[in-house]
C-alpha cells in the first residue's frame, strides 16, 4: 500500500519562480503525508494561458536542462517521493511540447509529450507522437498522460493494456458551465476511465484564474472501481489530496467469478479506423 | 427535435405475458408523451435470472417468429414510435443469444446480439460476433447495444464512428454496493461514453428483485456533453423518462474553435492488440 497524492496548485503564467515554489511546497506536504508519488498540474512551471507562442517559447526549456526537472530531482531525492508534473518543453528542433515528466530519486525516468492538444495549444505546441510511458517503479507501474488525453478512451485503455496500475495525469481543466448539482464531465470521464480499466487515476488540476480563464478544480484520485478515493477537490483554492492506494489491486481485473475487464474485450471486433468524416459536419 | 423515452420496467423471469403487458403499457405512455423512440430493458420478455440454461431455452424464440417482436411491430405501427428492446433469442443453430431488436412501423429493422456477456450469462448465451447496428431512421441514426457492452469504450466509440447519433441501450444493471452519495459507476460510464463521443445514450434498466438480484435503476438519457437530460431514475420502481433531443447536435463534434471529438483522435497511434495477459493475474 502506497500513499498517492495530488496537488491542486495556484499558478500564474510567466511566474516560474513562484510556480516552482508552489510545487516544492506541495511536494514537501505530500512527503510529510508519506506519499510515495505526488502528481502536480499540467504546465506547472510556465502557467497555461500564453499571450502568444513567443511567450511560451520564452518559458520553455529542454528536458535535459530544465530547472523544473532539476528541482523535482532534488525534491525526489530528498523526500524519496516520485514526482509527476507538467512542464513547458523546448524540443530538440526548437518545437514546443506540452510535456510531463516522471522524476524519482535517480532522476528523470520518462518524458511524455501530450498527444491530444486542447484548443489554442494547437497554435503553440507540437503534438507528441509517442505512447504514454508506463514506468515500472517499486510502488507499481505508473502511466503518464496529460489533460485532454484522458478524454480519449483509446489512450487510457492502451496504457492500461500496457500494464499501468495507476495513470498520473497533470491537467489544466478550464471551467465550463454545467447543470446544477452535476459533477464536471472531466471528472466523470476520469472516473469512467478508471472503472472500465480497473486502474487508479490520479489527476492534479490547478487553480487561480489566468487571463480570464478559471479552472474546474476537481483534482481527484479515482480507484479501480471508478469511485473517488479522494476529491474531487473544490474549485478556486489549492488542495493536497493524499490517500492509501493498493496498486496491486489494479493487477487483478476480475470483477466477479466470470468477468475480467481486459480479458472480456473482443479485440478481434474492435476497429479504430472507421471514422467517416463525411458523416459529420455536413452543415459546416 | 424528437422525444426520446426510456422505460424502466418491473419484470419477472418466466412471466412472458406480464412482461409483454408491461412493455406495451410503457410504449403506450411513451407514445402519449410524443416519443419518436422508446427504449425497453434487456431480456424484456423472458426476465433475467434464469435458474439454468434450460429455463432460458424454454423462453427463447427465433427473431422471425418472436411474439415479442410481433407485439413491438404492432405497437410501432399503431403509435408510430420506434421501439428498441431486449429479447431472449433462439438462434438458427439453437444457440441462445441475449439480443435486442430495433422495430419500427415497417417491422424489425435490426437484431443485435450482445457481444460482451456478463457473469452467468456466459453459461447460457453465445456471444454475438457482429458490430452494433446503426439504423438510419427519419429521426436520426440509432445504434443499439446491451448493458455490459456499454462498458467497453471501444464498442461505444466504434458505434459513434460509424455514425450513431444516439445509442439505445437496454440493460439489466444488477445492484452493487457503492460509496454513499455516489452515482452508480454504470451511470458514470454511460455519461462518459456520451461525452467522449458527443452522442446521446438512452439506457433503460429494469426493477423488481428477481431470485435475490435487485437492480440499480438509474435509467437515463445522457446528452452529447455527458450530462443527464433525464434521470438517472430511482431504483426499485418503474419509471418512464421522456425528453426532447435534437439528434442533429450529435453530428457536430466540434467542442470549441479548435477541437473536434472525433477528428482529434490520433488513430495512427491507437492499438487494440496490446493486451499482455502475463502482466495480470500473476497471483491467481
Amino acid at each position: 500500500v502506497t500513499v498517492i497524492a495530488v496537488a491542486q496548485l495556484s499558478l500564474a503564467v510567466g511566474d516560474t519562480e513562484g510556480n516552482l515554489a508552489a510545487a516544492a511546497d506541495a511536494v514537501g506536504q505530500a512527503a510529510e503525508a508519506g506519499a510515495g508519488l505526488v502528481v502536480l498540474p499540467e504546465l506547472c512551471d510556465s502557467g497555461y494561458v500564453f499571450a502568444d507562442p513567443a511567450e511560451a517559447r520564452g518559458l520553455a526549456r529542454p528536458a535535459d536542462r530544465s530547472p523544473t526537472l532539476r528541482q523535482w530531482h532534488d525534491l525526489a531525492r530528498a523526500s524519496q517521493t516520485v514526482i509527476v508534473g507538467g512542464f513547458c518543453e523546448l524540443g530538440p528542433d526548437r518545437q514546443l511540447f506540452n510535456s510531463a515528466a516522471l522524476v524519482d530519486a535517480s532522476g528523470t525516468r520518462a518524458v511524455y509529450r501530450k498527444a491530444h492538444l486542447w484548443d489554442k495549444e494547437k497554435q503553440v505546441f507540437t503534438p507528441g507522437d509517442g505512447p504514454p510511458p508506463v514506468v515500472i517503479l517499486p510502488i507499481g507501474r505508473v502511466g503518464v498522460m496529460i489533460c485532454y488525453d484522458l478524454e480519449f478512451p483509446e489512450w487510457v485503455r492502451q496504457t492500461a493494456l500496457r500494464g499501468a496500475d495507476l495513470i498520473a495525469a497533470p491537467v489544466n481543466w478550464p471551467a465550463a458551465p454545467r447543470p446544477p448539482g452535476e459533477r464536471p464531465a472531466e471528472v466523470v470521464k476520469a472516473q469512467a476511465g478508471a472503472a472500465v480499466n480497473g486502474i487508479y487515476i490520479a489527476v492534479a488540476d490547478r487553480c487561480s484564474a489566468e487571463r480570464g480563464v478559471s479552472w474546474i478544480g476537481g483534482s481527484l484520485i479515482a480507484g479501480p472501481d471508478g469511485y473517488p478515493l479522494a476529491g474531487p477537490a473544490a474549485a478556486g483554492q489549492p488542495a493536497l489530496l493524499a490517500v492509501d492506494c493498493d496498486l496491486a489491486r489494479a493487477r487483478d481485473k476480475r470483477i466477479n467469478a466470470n468477468n475480467d475487464l481486459l480479458a472480456d474485450r473482443r479485440a478481434d471486433l474492435y476497429r479504430a479506423d472507421l471514422y467517416r468524416a463525411d458523416l459529420y459536419r455536413a452543415d459546416r
